[in-house]
């Protein structure tokens, strides 16, 4: 059988073809508890969702087995948490609140029906460290393992934060982790199976939601959740906001995780640092006399472009980046 | 090359591999439209909408290559209608108005780039005729071509209409087509390419979205997206009202599409309309002195379950249909 074929899982272990596809759905309903705000649970044509507000942000994000994750590497409860992850740090990077998520949840008939449930326990609690709930999905059969996860929030009365609001004289700051995933990420693949809080870092990221309304209480000139990479997400912020955004790279995190990787690998974990991706950290500017909310912390600042040079782009340590920076899922 | 092995597409035409998941955005970014009630469009980490209810309902289904749609059989501009379709018919079910989709899209990097371009156009089209915007989405590599499209909508003051709610002596009613895109499938497995109208209800199912708020409005009682066959989602009802859900089948609709594919095929078109899925038809039970709203048309009526007999369930003129009626994905 194919799924003994790829990674010895027990043949009498029941499978996803074996259960079908509503015997997938109750199951992954069973695991889901229901928090506040959500007025109409799963298992109807749509839930329904409080949205105070009377706006409500929403984005989606697809994790797909080996681009996004793998499952030698990765339990399923941890996809569940990182695919979670991914929408809802989107989500506080606006400023907002997150309310709901619903996913749609590709699967071979070979994988193990558990592994569908486990996701979706990791997905439901992942939600909760955010203050939110799974309130509905769609199973379907896929030659991979996909997962999409739309999360939606309300911003609580607050504007948006946008990332084309940055001005010169603001200040760079940063909550969060930086290169935490990447470097377990280059230990898993140097074949290393530990130390476990390392590998951790990748395999369930820990956005610091509450920084995202913090920050847009405090007055925060623009956000942006980095999942592609300090220097790409920085360059997002810069081409939108018209700026040139200036990382001083003495300021930068160094978390426990990256400095054990690093010297487990005998590698210099800059790379990480400006170039990882996945461990959706809030990037944001602030007005100079902003009293930044905890955790921020300034990385560096925002510049006016100068007319007749090169345009809105990242500097690090006074020096441009032109190109790269961050990672291309079909590169 | 892959493309051409596949289906003979031009070796000059651009992949999605050539352009990049940041080329491809910005090329689907540029077919979409912006509508009313769209705060903050696609570019920024999530999207703002108007949720002027109170409350939002969302929904998410997920679309995959071979399974929901073949690429010989349809275009990309008609699978990206059906998808969208999906989502926004389920909105419609809960009385509530469409009005914003994202959308999750997987693509091969062999996949041509226009593809995901024009069934961008199709999303953003269907969207368009059910009153919504397409917000924004995500883009990664996967193996298989993949469309995953979560739909959020407004209740405008009214009550969901759910599931639940059919009471013994209720009307039964159904707005919409049935067995037309069950009937256009079986042309195309036979090998027919035409005639073009009835394939055209496979490729492009056509959901009566009004019909959805209209019911809630004339005090609708339950209402289910016919998706799955009729037989299968008028059970969904029976079960989730605890009532018995009697079909009488000289009252179903019997369009020119599913009479001319059956003379085509010389077979009875009794099973498309009994069984025949992904037309989106609106199912729903209305108190017996309700004047319903058109299109909607009684098919049948809602029974009580009596006490040590069979219980809740589904008749169709007047004999038990204890299983099936519609399919799983996974059978």
């Amino acid at each position: 059988m194919a799924a003994q074929d790829r990674d010895g899982e027990s043949e009498r272990a029941e499978k996803v073809g074996d259960v079908g596809e509503f015997g997938l759905i109750d199951r992954i309903v069973a695991r889901l508890p229901v928090g506040g705000g959500v007025i109409v649970g799963p298992g109807d044509d749509t839930a329904v969702v409080a949205a105070p507000d009377g706006r409500v942000v929403i984005t989606t994000d697809v994790l797909v087995e080996g681009r996004h994750f793998r499952r030698e590497w990765s339990s399923a409860q941890d996809v569940g948490h990182k695919a979670a992850a991914a929408s809802l740090a989107d989500v506080a990077a606006m400023g907002a609140q997150p309310t709901a998520l619903v996913v749609g949840f590709g699967a071979p008939t070979w994988l193990p029906a558990d592994w569908a449930a486990d996701c979706s326990t990791g997905l439901a609690e992942e939600a909760a460290r955010a203050g939110a709930s799974v309130v509905g999905g769609d199973v379907v059969s896929a030659e991979c393992v996909i997962v999409s996860v739309t999360a939606i929030g309300d911003l609580q009365g607050r504007r948006p934060v946008l990332r084309s609001g940055a001005e010169p004289g603001d200040v760079l700051a940063l909550a969060g982790g930086l290169g935490e995933s990447a470097a377990g990420l280059a230990l898993l693949r140097a074949g290393h199976r530990d130390p476990g809080q390392v590998l951790a870092a990748h395999r369930r990221p820990q956005p610091p939601y509450p920084a995202g309304p913090a920050a847009a209480m405090a007055g925060a000139s623009s956000m942006i959740d980095v999942s592609d990479g300090l220097v790409a997400d920085a360059r997002h912020l810069a081409e939108a906001s018209g700026v040139i955004i200036e990382i001083d790279t003495s300021q930068l995190p160094r978390s426990p995780n990256v400095v054990l990787a690093a010297e487990r690998l005998g590698c210099d974990p800059q790379d990480w640092l400006l170039q990882g991706g996945e461990d959706h950290a809030l990037l944001a500017s602030f007005p100079p006399a902003t009293t930044m909310p905890s955790p921020f912390r300034p990385i560096g600042r925002v510049q006016a472009t100068v007319p007749g040079q090169a345009g809105p782009g990242v500097q690090v340590d006074g020096i441009r980046w032109s190109t790269g920076g961050g990672f291309d899922h079909f590169d």
